[in-house]
């Protein structure tokens, strides 16, 4: 095999068989394919795309250049769930609970926070003691006792897709949805979990902006999670506005929290029970409505909001924090966001409100960047909201005052505000399964 | 500027600036890009093209990217002219010496031949004492006493170009017409003529297969020649059959000479005196019509072939081999290729026949290959013309008897002998000038 000759038939839009795939990520790994050639097939790929068998082949290899995690010694179905990406998106803390309530064991390995979305890795050390990296024998054994352990991925995991990703990032070929589900789901196989539910954020403050980009990039993905042998759905969900109201680590596993306790937003509560049901579904639980039913009681009478709280005791979390929110580290300076207009909150940039966060300390700028816990946004008016001047649309939170200017003029300008109160839009837009979409609108 | 943002913009189909193409190459040149950042970027160019506008503003940031040759120290008209490669393609050492007996001045520079395409400095070399290494000094000299000279290309001409070709030679970004365009025409601006003429094959032993392609790279390379200044025209020239007879070094020299004597193969009669009178027409000697009649003169009296005796003895050249071209070494060995079959020769893979010619010692197939100046093959059979078997077909020359074999093969599967005689087709197809294509059949 010349990688010159592979590189001219995908310019030529022709198929990459299964041998030639195989031998490509191999010999890129072990550096016998150079970057510039490498880099030439990825834009290749770009204009000509890949077949969904191209697809899963590529992200077999791209999974197997690594360890592949045997979660076989975890009793019961596992089910893992990943997010594309979002702003304020604590999904993970109330869905996985929930399921775990229900019977399905979570046992999942999580990213951490980059650019304007955030990671549950760093959400959850905002918790004083909780651990993310574990042994593989007290992951299991978290799992065993409270139902679900989240920690951070291991250094092993996909490594072609860590070098592939990097060139990426770098020559203008992020945005192909082979690539992109190619990096997702070798991650995913490699992980374990015998089913996947894929949370594919479309919008404003997504990567996938349109809705059907978004479904063509979930059916790649459940497509090739359904060839390798693991159950897998997508849901496609809201991402034009920031999910709850709480931006930053610890405000976002305060509203978890307040959700497990059945006092969260409306729209946190509601993807929340929708994931964790899909979860379930997929987990051989019931039928999707059982599911659903079964989500609603467990976060109604505390059981998920328990799972919760064993997962960070076994993970030497001090679960005090979890039981009184209000003994979370507070950021010790706090600043309101005046509205500037009278109206109705029309549309929120949040891409901008994620980068407003990050510029409070709550996310990290370059991946040597130093989190601040206690840092980011409390929203107090979301689209369809009315203001008037001086209402305070958000509170800023951070350990500096000098950072709050520039990241209040951020979000000032985030916040359109219109005459006409506007319905917002629906919270789940879509569900993808194996040879089936179903729209909801 | 980034060139992640350039590499974005040309894959999003947009138009580069002036100033970034120039930072780009000027950054490619310094290293301070990578060469997989460029490699994106050349894979982009390829599915995205570039306006005239860019190539003209890439081929002249090319061009700068070395020293720009200065022939203003030559009086009169300098013309160069450009192949873009064939088998048997002695052209030149016919048409420069005629364009010289006209009065227009020829300061060359030439390549080596490569892969199954000959080059014009390895077959003078042919001539025992021939220099192809002059300083500028003694280039300037030669073209003042005989009205022309060819040498070897200067180390330092369009580097980028070299660097640019390099990477797209391993990345399969080789065939796009803006870049041959940017490659060809940065060389032949570096080298300093007033009028370019180029001569683009087409055909089974050409780069460009179709006449399309050709006319559209030749237009491409005449907008640039133009955009900067040179007059610039281009001829689209059969290569679905060699040119001539002869294919390797010293015989082509031979079928040069012999043709500047007049009893010359008359493919390659008619295609040196239609590129000479192009040449002339752009140096301004007058119409195209009178032009072709001053070739025609000088090619029958002896004028031109004057002129390749004069640059010969100018260069350091025997130059009674020229006057006698039974003085050239003969190489050792010959053999006889016979036809298989009775009826006509209707197509000869041309590629096949360069291949051949290299696997008997005539060219290189890689860039430390030594040519045996004597090698190659001599065609008696050419499409159209009738066969029967033990007919020779060609005879083969070569130092290594164990050459034979293989060769004889190889030239054998090269010719298709069928029961219809077919008609040539023209030699010369169309002819381009600055916003004029001229088609001729």
């Amino acid at each position: 095999m010349r990688m010159y000759d592979l590189i001219e038939k995908k310019r030529g839009g022709g198929v990459l068989t299964e041998q030639e795939i195989r031998e490509m990520i191999s010999g890129y790994v072990k550096g016998a394919i150079p970057d510039y050639q490498m880099a030439a097939m990825l834009m290749a790929v770009y204009f000509r795309g890949m077949t969904n068998e191209e697809t899963t082949i590529l992200t077999d290899a791209v999974a197997h250049s690594g360890s592949m995690v045997d979660l076989s010694g975890i009793e019961g179905i596992k089910v893992d769930k990943h997010s594309t990406g979002g702003v304020g998106d604590k999904t993970t803390l109330v869905a996985a609970p929930i399921a775990a309530a229900c019977g399905a064991k979570v046992a999942k390995m999580s990213g951490r926070g980059l650019g304007h979305t955030g990671g549950t890795v760093d959400k959850l050390e905002s918790i004083p003691g909780f651990r993310t990296s574990l042994s593989q024998e007290e992951f299991f054994a978290v799992v065993h006792q409270a139902g679900l352990s989240v920690i951070g991925q291991s250094g092993n995991l996909a490594p072609a897709d860590k070098m592939l990703y990097a060139l990426r990032d770098v020559t203008a070929t992020v945005d192909s949805i082979p690539l992109i589900a190619a990096s997702v789901m070798s991650k995913k196989l490699a992980a374990g979990s015998d089913c996947i539910l894929l949370d594919v954020k479309t919008g404003s403050g997504a990567f996938m902006k349109t809705l059907e980009d978004s479904i063509a990039l979930a059916q790649t993905m459940v497509a090739i999670g359904e060839n390798a042998g693991r159950r897998t759905a997508a849901l496609i969900t809201n991402m034009d506005i920031p999910l709850g109201c709480n931006i930053g680590n610890a405000l976002e596993v305060v509203e978890a929290v307040d959700t497990l306790q059945g006092k969260g937003p409306a729209d946190l509560t509601e993807v929340g029970l929708s994931l964790a049901a899909n979860m379930l579904y997929l987990a051989g639980k019931g039928t999707l409505e059982l599911c659903r039913q079964m989500a609603e009681q467990v976060l109604h009478n505390g059981e998920a909001l328990g799972r919760l709280v064993a997962m960070v005791e076994a993970q030497g979390g001090d679960s005090s924090v979890i039981r009184d929110t209000g003994k979370f580290a507070k950021a010790p300076y706090s600043m309101e966001v005046p509205a500037e207009a009278q109206g109705y909150v029309t549309a929120i940039d949040t891409e901008a409100c994620g980068i407003a966060s990050v510029m409070l300390g709550a996310g990290r700028e370059t991946v040597e960047s130093v989190i601040d816990f206690s840092a980011g946004i409390i929203l107090h008016r979301k689209p369809g909201d009315a203001v008037k001047p001086h209402d305070s649309i958000a509170t800023l939170y951070a350990s500096d005052e000098g950072l709050f200017a520039a990241a209040a003029k951020r979000l000032t300008d985030a916040y359109t505000i219109g005459k006409e109160q506007i319905r917002p839009r629906p919270l789940v837009f879509a569900r993808v399964e194996k040879d089936n979409v179903e729209r909801f609108s």
